[in-house]
């Protein structure tokens, strides 16, 4: 247990002096993810074997029976949901995703209602919710505070894996699988996400989620990524140098209606005007980067249009219905994909395997 | 899947302007509710289907044995209960019945915590919330929302059953499924419903559980119903035309005294003074309409006294002892009714019936 | 059900004039804990039942059989965790108890959203959430209250068990279990807590859980107590007498560094400002009654520190991996002996027993 803990033989000085690059290693065991804590962890193998785990619970969940072996997996289990930020949607993909596995879950989600306000430090409080439980799924305002937890957990003689489920305007590592998971299945019969042409549009200064995703897909050969956004909202500069050194293709344009009839994907993202400082979205004319019924008409056939919702005015209602639009689905891909990281996690995948070859021989 | 789904083949438009007494046709499936979201969808046989299973379920509920045979029922679902207006105590309900018959619960009680912050539709919102779960179990203080939510889902690719749970002033349908079989436990041993006499007492404007409950009770040949209230507070006059189409016998009242010793059942209710435009109610004399201890003495033998709670002082504690005071009675038969509900709802009726002939013969 | 429950043969009125040690017979049943309200219901073979059972538990719970063999012992029951009063290590602790023995639960923590509002009394609110359950866990912030429930639902015709989870500044009876387990487990191989020398420092005056534990000590023979406190922060005078009466030694001391080598255990805790009334707590010189870094050298070998947490800077995170500091070693304890609690109410400890002598035979 302690042997093959690398988090425990780094200090925390020298572990937040690595770049995220340098991390990963650290949050692995056996080549298996044990904490869940940045998107630049995963591998193109590791990725893939999510996803083919993913794919592979989702169609075992379709009968009464497969549900039923699903929920025998990790029954043993206990799973404390933290969420010091409100989000009810992460928070039910993930609460799904436990009681699919069978995983017990308990919750605190009203920061309020915890004895954070007797003076107590944020460690402490995680460490003692974290007491009760084999698993931590957390989501909080500070930046690398999961890292900090899952460095903290390791070097007491109690540590559990931490699943990061969103800290500060950083880091969504789940939301980047899930978005991995549905570009990767709807060209399932298409040979998959290598050589595809995928497309960002909207706020993509200040998403996560784009800047995850795009780095995750330079994973991928052949891979073009176009950047459709007003000049203040474009990606950053760091991520547009992360592409150059991975030696990956992208575009930077203000066009959208030029772009869509190009590309196998449209990735939509809401303008994310919480985090502005002076209502300067307000100012801009986002209009343009609104994806509209009439666009359905231009769109390539066989493109798929995704968003990690919410959202607002980005995408009109009318698309729903198209059965391009797969951005519902998107959602259900969350829970499965965190289904099946959670297996890798406590290493049950195997069984999945086995379960899964026996169905289909 | 699709086929049999009535809300496929409508527009919401074509919906909205059917009646109340249209609309049940399209909450079914092969006769059974799909959804529960009006107290009109329910005609007196599924009304004596739904109590008769309530109590098969309630005495197999009696053994640790029959407890494990429920909870094996519904074991490999679950259910999102979402509560955007606060009620612990339907919550409760709702939960309980869930564990009872296995289902397992998901909740979203806090609306703080959601993303609808975001600028989300409502409708994406509960679309969302709906995307990880086999029911949806929902209260909103939107009139009609649940209807419009069942509407949506049923014309996606993945429809699943809703059950309203309160929405506005409108409906709270299983209220009036718990009222009925309250009542039909109540009568069991004498000819149940039909042909009693029923006073309903105290804030009768503005209950809908009284409103849905009056319409219900016209299912039953020779009931007579009494509204005693003041008269400010009296029952609306379209439910009294309803009776009088429905060929229901009825009386209106302000003396609470005279009517005690003449019924079968009194249904006591609160004055609803949170929906008060200008504290109208606290110049209104309401004590007239308590029931007091004194009270006991003049009530039949056999009759029975009800509460929808919380109560304030429409009913003095010392009635509790009594045991024609079945309003905590009630309180458990909500949760035997809802359990009973789900079971129609994914068709495992029989199963019940089933069980239940096994263990009684 | 009825014949055996001492707290339907006394009135309400009769019950509250009795002193606490004359309570404790009223919340048994054939010498088992039925209701679980004060710490002075519990005898010395009691708590030593008590702790027998938590180590089994705890060491049943090492392996996967183990673990769903514990969840299959109240699988059947539900449990309600009714938290008017925020502390979420306290309900996750319960919450985890009840998981571990397979009680289902269902919870009320954010007391906003109660139907409270709505004018209706306390004891109603607490039997509608109690009449969906088989047992009742409850934090209030009125002292007493939980026995008025346990009172009052005993003299209903479907009584419950209680748990007191914390009432007001006045009980709080499971902390001081897990208080003695943890001591009986530190000393497990040094002849348990008899003959232990045992400090309090730091707010002895407000601490609940202080003067449950103090009260609790003295059933063991030779032990004798230290407190450790400014002066106005001492621990009562009926504490003393009570020791006193018991005929148990104590000293009381503001010298904190002479007593510190002197002692088997020390018991930290936090100042409790929350209940000043003139911010007078920041007039005390408190860093005097502080364990640092350089304590733990002269603290005995074999001693040991706890707190009951949360802690502020009564103690250095130095000590945190020093192998004395049984502080995160006490949350779990608290888990243990919560679910033996729950095992001993619902009369399954013999289950308990029987698998462990098994398992080690």
């Amino acid at each position: 247990m302690y042997k093959d803990n690398p988090l425990r033989q780094i200090s925390w000085l020298d572990f937040q002096n690595l770049k995220r690059e340098e991390k990963g290693p650290f949050f692995l065991r056996n080549g298996r993810p044990y904490h869940a804590l940045i998107a630049q962890q995963f591998d193109r193998p590791s990725l893939e074997r999510l996803c083919d785990l993913a794919t592979k619970i989702r169609r075992i969940g379709k009968t009464k029976g497969g549900l039923h072996f699903l929920q025998s997996l990790l029954s043993e289990k206990r799973a404390m949901l933290y969420f010091a930020q409100p989000s009810s949607r992460t928070f039910l993909s993930f609460y799904s995703a436990c009681q699919i596995v069978g995983l017990h879950p308990a919750e605190v989600r009203d920061t309020t209602t915890s004895s954070e306000i007797k003076g107590e430090s944020p460690e402490d409080t995680v460490r003692t919710f974290s007491s009760y439980f084999d698993l931590i799924i957390m989501r909080h305002p500070v930046g690398g505070f999961a890292e900090r937890i899952a460095w903290l957990l390791s070097n007491t003689d109690r540590p559990i894996p931490v699943i990061n489920a969103g800290s500060g305007q950083d880091q969504h590592p789940t939301q980047a699988l899930l978005d991995i998971y549905t570009l990767q299945r709807s060209f399932e019969t298409r040979g998959g996400i290598p050589r595809k042409k995928i497309a960002f549009v909207g706020d993509l200064a200040r998403g996560r989620t784009v800047r995850s995703l795009a780095n995750l897909l330079t994973l991928y050969p052949g891979v073009k990524q176009y950047f459709v956004a007003p000049e203040s909202l474009q990606i950053g500069a760091d991520i547009l140098e992360n592409l150059r050194a991975a030696g990956a293709s992208y575009e930077l344009s203000e066009d959208f209606e030029k772009i869509i009839p190009e590309v196998d994907a449209i990735y939509m993202t809401r303008i994310q005007d919480e985090w502005d400082t002076a209502e300067e979205s307000r100012l801009l004319d986002t209009a343009r980067f609104h994806f509209t019924a009439r666009h359905l008409e231009i769109l390539k056939p066989d493109a798929v249009l995704l968003h990690p919702l919410p959202r607002r005015k980005e995408i009109a209602i009318e698309a729903d219905q198209d059965p391009r639009a797969v951005y519902w689905r998107q959602v259900r891909n969350g829970m499965w994909v965190r289904a099946a990281l959670m297996l890798e996690i406590f290493d049950r995948s195997s069984e999945i395997v086995k379960y899964y070859d026996d169905l289909t021989s």
